[in-house]
């Protein structure tokens, strides 16, 4: 029954049968750029049997899977059809059974909003081995490549990652804890939610002239960080073009970027850019 | 007169004088495992002419360094002499007008809790060409390895991460807001502070039966994982014989580590073992 939630034939002539004992690896991809995959997890990749792939793992990571491998792309761009969790969690188990080596492979990190979670429950309650191997999350590769120090003596003490994919979860966030100063925040988010973050902090109090960084495409050779105000934020979601994956930093810190930047274009200046428009 | 920060002799017949540009190269050296090292990292490290290194960076990872490379040990464990973070950024310049390839290796990720904002500042300053290498957290790296999910759609939906390393910090705290439920917070502390955390935590509210997890020696062979509450907390601080570098997870998604742990020892559970003695 769990076979149908294959959505690629197998026919990889890479079954072993219930001879060998299989194994699934949570890897974590990071944020893009291959160089910033672990050397663990580059292993697991180059020796990996069949894949499991989000959409935010790109063709360059993919490009490492051996020829043979054979890869499942489960989602989950809203676009395209995906697979439910649940299916994913089937999936991963009777790959495994099959005596394979999986590689299920996620962006970032597969224990920071990646629901690695719920995936290693799953395997854990069947049975199943697995592993687990961290990854460089979104918010590091984007920090570390844009140029901004997510923590900082002067500035910020701590450091919050919120996600904020649809407008249920910004309903949900404590907002007047999250614009409180010295501390830096890092949301995993859509474009669409860039005015309901930049409205929830300043009405709970957060200065609207607090640096905001978006960082899109971090790592990648089309990486831009935008610098602006927590106040232009939503002037930027309208008409900044913003193209996800994208990565918005609130916080003093931000405003480093205009002189820790090393990767890339310069970043752009949003109120500078608008006097010249 | 820079030159005065320099903690060893040179000498290593590696010095190009002014006509090769300089460079430094800050690294985050992950958790521990010398396997979690980015590829770029690791490439960064077997390259290196002189690497400046914290003393959470251990032997494994140190050994990578080519045979000829420079070592010189910045700190800062508490009871050892620690150069200043002024002489170390002083250094780093220093070091790179040599014209050498300076790696500055920094456990986990360099801008997080790792002063690596301050060292990329300095040497922007002073025109020194620089890269920042991301790594994997020292709380990524934990929770992997310990099976602990830091975010969870069922438990939370966000995450903190807090250094507490001594009294003032703690102080300043935001507990209130630390105190709220579905988030998971990690703590970079030492033991010292475990009594003052549970206490913090408690007087705002958090429930006294919230899981905690203290992970010591994270991703290394002699990893130890302790699974309690809360309010056990200072008790396991004061005969729990914790030893740094640890790190505390507090929230309902630490007590899964009983179930998806898969490498080194099975956790310890602190009521259990209290029962038996």
């Amino acid at each position: 029954m769990v076979r149908k939630t294959r959505v690629v034939p197998a026919g990889s002539g890479l079954h072993f049968g219930a001879s060998r004992r299989g194994i699934v690896y949570l890897v974590g991809a990071g944020p893009g750029d291959p160089d910033l995959l672990t050397l663990r997890a580059a292993r697991r990749i180059r020796e990996a049997e069949v894949a499991v792939c989000d959409h935010l793992v790109g063709e360059a990571i993919l490009g490492l899977l051996p020829r043979r491998c054979e890869r499942i792309y489960a989602g989950k761009e809203r676009a395209n059809h995906a697979l439910p969790q649940a299916e994913i969690n089937k999936l991963l188990v009777a790959l495994a059974r099959e005596g394979r080596r999986v590689v299920r492979l996620k962006g970032g990190d597969p224990y920071v909003f990646g629901r690695g979670g719920e995936e290693a429950e799953f395997l854990a309650e069947y049975g199943i081995d697995f592993e687990v191997i961290p990854g460089v999350t979104s918010a590091n590769g984007a920090a570390a490549y844009a140029g901004i120090p997510l923590t900082h003596r002067e500035h910020s003490q701590a450091l919050r990652l919120v996600t904020a994919h649809c407008r249920d979860s910004l309903d949900t966030l404590d907002w007047a804890s999250l614009a409180r100063e010295r501390q830096t925040l890092a949301f995993y988010m859509g474009v669409a939610g860039l005015g309901a973050i930049r409205d929830g902090l300043l009405r709970h109090g957060r200065d609207a002239a607090t640096p905001v960084a978006i960082v899109e495409h971090a790592s990648r050779a089309q990486q831009r960080v935008t610098l602006a105000t927590l106040a232009e934020l939503e002037d930027v979601a309208m008409r900044g073009h913003i193209e996800s994956p994208a990565l918005l930093v609130v916080g003093e810190v931000a405003a480093l970027a205009a002189r820790l930047h090393w990767f890339g274009a310069p970043p752009r200046h949003w109120e500078a850019l608008r006097r010249v428009a």
